[in-house]
């Protein structure tokens, strides 16, 4: 039986669903749609394949909305029986819909669609878009197979006069509430406080009756003003899409097992059709969060859809209209997320796929570049890097590394697909670009890369140092000075969002400061684990403490309880810890370099490409086990081919 | 008390409506979507202005989307009322929908939503669009307000066991049953032939039962098939947006009154929302049509409003994505058409909003010009001109001759916006092209324009030559050896259809031959109203009789009955036979040459821009009076003044 997909124009699915999701944030009773362009899938489409047909065969075209068939010219309705004779058969669909996402399902013994038809939104022919999770005549690629799991309170208490009700941790549920005494006010909180501050909670919800299904809204408390005395229920449905996790680390650390589970809970809330920021306040979808949310899912879901989809969404159609989410980095780092999408998932389709899209937004990138090949923020151009302040006065040097990663982004992902003149074009602005940050933004003095020349203040900010060393754009002399003067010297200001934070201990980990990494993993997340959080926080200040502790961009709830770009231990532990990267795209080759000196016994498991690898430390030993070839254990300076199901025992250093 | 209106990103009302109304074609009981790339409105969209308030006042924001306002930043919701102080504030107001139009309607003393405000896609800020048609808050642009008038069978005859019923003319309406013995079967006709040939109707439907509304579709006719016995009632509801018409003519020759009559409700029932080709078939919004009701347009209903959405809606955005339903030619109209509208109207506000759209396009037709100026097909361009054979090889005569008139077109309206570089560009571009045209186009032996020179075969067809007359790029002694060689000798090719026959009409009277165009009109459309026509037909040849006629396109009920095409007689009436004509943009100042010696009785009226010009002819005398100051009457040579409400007598020659 061969596998039949529902089919649309490439994109499309992710570009419609990415609107819907940067229109569903909500704010103390106000939509609050994303404040950049938005675009829409292509409304008006026709699906085309020709078969040469050896026997009489028929079949039939399902679509939930309106068009009609032609073969060989001759017209045919949707969803009715459609006979053919044998010989050439040129099929053309054509499906239209003023609001949902066009798309067909074609069903047949001979004839059916799948990623061999090909779509048309009248301009241009693309081999068609799909998903696995759509591949029944009665799924609707309109209808997202939500998953829907009943929750119940973990505690209800009276507090100042009404009812405050705990479900034990953090949910993105919708609520309903039974045996009322009368209509009740309903505050949402991500903690306690936020619950109970019926003026200031994020969201509530005023006369709701017996049996009302609230909005899908993410809290863990729900606080009931003036409902003093009687009874009340509540039942809360946590809606999302499954995904499997392939990720475990249990060891005989609980606080670091817990901060793996925490991270875990916390991205998979943040994943389902796309990687979003948090669930409580934007629910956009973020380049610089996707970015991370990437490398998270590499060491635990694996879910290449999720990584395909976002990356979809966040840039929409082949055109150009405006940096992604407005900001210059993420349009850099959506490149770059290209490049390491391939890296973890060998997937050549779907680099195919992209790439006229990826082209358009290099070409749109060094549109702004000067002669230098440095690229400059416009006026309607947001030059983000971080929070932090940097000296953003003419080129600035972040946005140079990230420019050097996406130029060697385009010219691997060109070589991928066979271009090699236009890799070669990629190379050489590579090359120039890299020899004029060397010269314009290397301080021999400072032993670092300072943010600007132009405003001659030669300030050094953490940010372009440690994308230095993250892109290898620091040679190894360069790298170690970045490590002494700037990223151990703490007179050279304190990153201040986890955001960043994710690159430092990155580049960290990438100059084997193992250990003090391991130490801010148990401080930082450890903290926020011990204070209760059952998910990780937008931001952490171990200074702060009480009710401000939830404020942020001046708003007093202002802080989301559960942000994606928090779950980076799962990432740090599985690239470094555990050790494993891919050497060759897909998993092809791998390499496992272990610094698991920490622990004394441990139990974990990682994904691959078609693949788990499985780890255990016990007795001073590590074994490694992996289900299929391709794997090179390195250990005290030796490389020990890792065969299918053959462990590997070495010594936990 | 200050005019308040709905507001929207200017032009999306009408793309919106327009992607709808390119969707609402239905033949045989399937829905054709319109072959080309459609864009539907923006999806996020904000609009904004500030004022400087002397008072302390309020304002409500109503809209019937999602989204909220910020007053100087502070956030206020939708829909309730927002007190302000007095000083600056800035309103900013964020709706978004992921299927209709945003708009929002700002209601106020002293802050209302009208012209002045501006809207933004996150990339773009223009002047708002708005609508006469939406001026109140209970109004929502999303809801087309049209008349609904009930109308009933003129007859319902027995006919072949079933019920034929008339409703005496053809209509566009739903229709519903009631005292029916059982569900029936309704089969549509625009003729009688159609209702009754159950199998190849354009529209039927099966089990139709008491009450229930069928979709708006057009027909004169209904057959009901097995119902020998008892009653049945039919109702049908004509649904239209409601247009006044200023255009009256009332002869002394009752064929050519009813050719006027039929000719304005053809063109009334193609003219809603936008212009359509016609009513029963494609409801497709076309270009080359659109041209020409434009035209028909200007001497009857003036309706500023539909012109405007039909140019909207063919263009869409900014870009330019494909030609205007893939036909170069219909892209160079398209431009022109704007001129002719400003002609008319003297709109500068909607020539400034439409500029960045026009000159888009027409950098796209020129990006596909050659070294002579010459337009030339690309592979995915139509090059229309006509259904009639025409040497298409290398660049087409007609295609040039629409190129000089677009240039023409361009280098006008840069004027008129004080734009005279831009002007002098485009006059750089019309005068190496018409000069390129003579040299490579222009046969003088044939005394005719050739429609290839690349082909060697120096084919003429009528084509070229008439739009060369019309556009005036043929010279005084051309046009003269045009009429002579071309447009009067029967040995070049006749014109097939209405379309073209349009132009051919308008050349003729450009070169004085009344009396041939008034011969055509009685026969060619008195022979359509002479066989009963209730609306002017997409085509109609004398040769061809019985069902036959009905034919086109292969299909037998292929012909439109109802097509806007045919309406030209009004506009070759009131233009070259009452004789009105602007001579500055929007009447500022408008003559008037009158060619009315066909007639001893005539009762006459004609639009201009905020005007209205009367016509009497009696007893060999004409009396024009016109309401409003700007007129010349041109008689036997001499130039009158035509004065406010001051009646001019002039013989009729």
């Amino acid at each position: 039986m061969n596998q039949t997909y529902w089919i649309w124009y490439p994109g499309d699915f992710a570009i419609h669903q990415g609107m819907l999701q940067n229109f569903s944030r909500e704010e103390r009773g106000m939509q609050w749609p994303a404040y950049w362009y938005l675009e829409d899938c292509y409304r008006n489409v026709k699906f085309l394949k020709t078969y040469q047909l050896k026997n009489a065969t028929s079949f039939m075209v399902r679509s939930h909305q309106p068009g009609y068939v032609t073969v060989n010219e001759q017209k045919y309705s949707l969803n009715e029986p459609i006979n053919l004779t044998a010989g050439e058969q040129q099929i053309v669909i054509y499906v239209f819909s003023a609001k949902d996402l066009p798309c067909v399902y074609v069903a047949g013994a001979e004839i059916y669609s799948d990623a061999s038809w090909v779509a048309s939104n009248y301009i241009q022919e693309r081999p068609v878009g799909w998903s696995a999770m759509f591949t029944s005549n009665t799924d609707d690629p309109n209808q997202i197979p939500y998953r829907c799991r009943e929750t119940f309170p973990k505690q209800i208490v009276e507090r100042a006069g009404g009812k405050l009700i705990d479900f034990g941790r953090e949910i993105n549920a919708t609520v309903r509430f039974t045996k009322l005494s009368h209509p009740i006010q309903v505050c949402y909180g991500e903690s306690v406080a936020e619950a109970l501050d019926t003026v200031n909670c994020y969201y509530q919800q005023r006369d709701v009756r017996e049996n009302e299904e609230l909005p899908k809204r993410a809290f863990r408390y729900l606080f009931i003003p003036d409902y003093p005395d009687g009874q009340l229920e509540a039942v809360a449905t946590q809606i999302d899409l499954p995904m499997q996790n392939h990720g475990i680390f249990k060891s005989d650390d609980p606080l670091l097992n817990q901060i793996w589970q925490v991270s875990l809970r916390t991205f998979k809330l943040c994943s389902d059709l796309f990687f979003i920021d948090g669930i409580k306040r934007d629910r956009w979808i973020w380049g610089g969060d996707a970015y991370q949310d990437n490398f998270i899912n590499q060491y635990s879901f694996f879910n290449e859809e999720v990584d395909r989809r976002t990356i979809l969404a966040l840039r929409g159609h082949d055109e150009v209209r405006q940096h992604i989410n407005t900001i210059v980095d993420y349009s850099l780092l959506w490149i770059i997320s290209i490049y390491n999408h391939y890296e973890m998932s060998g997937d050549r389709d779907f680099l195919q796929m992209i790439m006229p899209r990826m082209e358009k937004m290099m070409d749109y990138l060094l549109a702004q570049t000067n002669s230098l090949g440095f690229i400059i923020g416009r006026p309607q151009d947001w030059i983000f890097v971080d929070w932090s302040p940097i000296d953003k006065e003419g080129p600035v040097a972040a946005e140079q590394m990230f420019l050097l990663q996406a130029l060697k982004a385009m010219t691997v992902t060109k070589k991928v697909l066979g271009k090699t003149a236009d890799a070669q074009h990629y190379q050489q602005r590579f090359d120039q670009l890299k020899q004029n940050v060397w010269k314009y933004f290397w301080d021999e003095a400072s032993g670092a890369f300072i943010d600007s020349y132009e405003s001659k203040r030669r300030h050094v900010t953490r940010h372009a140092n440690i994308l230095a060393v993250l892109f290898a754009v620091a040679d190894r002399r360069q790298q170690q000075l970045i490590l002494e003067r700037v990223l151990l010297n703490d007179r050279v200001t304190a990153l201040t969002t986890p955001y960043f934070k994710f690159f430092e201990q990155d580049a960290l980990c990438k100059l084997g400061q193992y250990d003090q990494v391991y130490q801010t993993i148990k401080e930082y997340w450890g903290a926020m684990v011990e204070k209760g959080a059952t998910t990780v926080w937008e931001e952490y200040d171990p200074q702060v403490s009480g009710d401000a502790q939830y404020a942020m961009y001046g708003d007093p709830f202002g802080k989301s309880l559960c942000h994606a770009w928090g779950a980076s231990p799962v990432y740090l532990l599985g690239r470094y810890f555990f050790g494993l990267r891919p050497t060759q795209a897909g998993y092809a080759t791998f390499e496992i370099q272990p610094h698991l000196a920490y622990f004394q016994k441990l139990h974990g498991q990682l994904p691959i490409k078609d693949g788990l690898v499985h780890f255990k430390v016990n007795r001073g030993q590590l074994t490694i086990t992996c289900d299929r070839n391709g794997g090179t254990v390195i250990s005290q300076g030796k490389r020990i081919p890792l065969l299918a199901n053959q462990p590997v025992v070495i010594p936990i250093a």
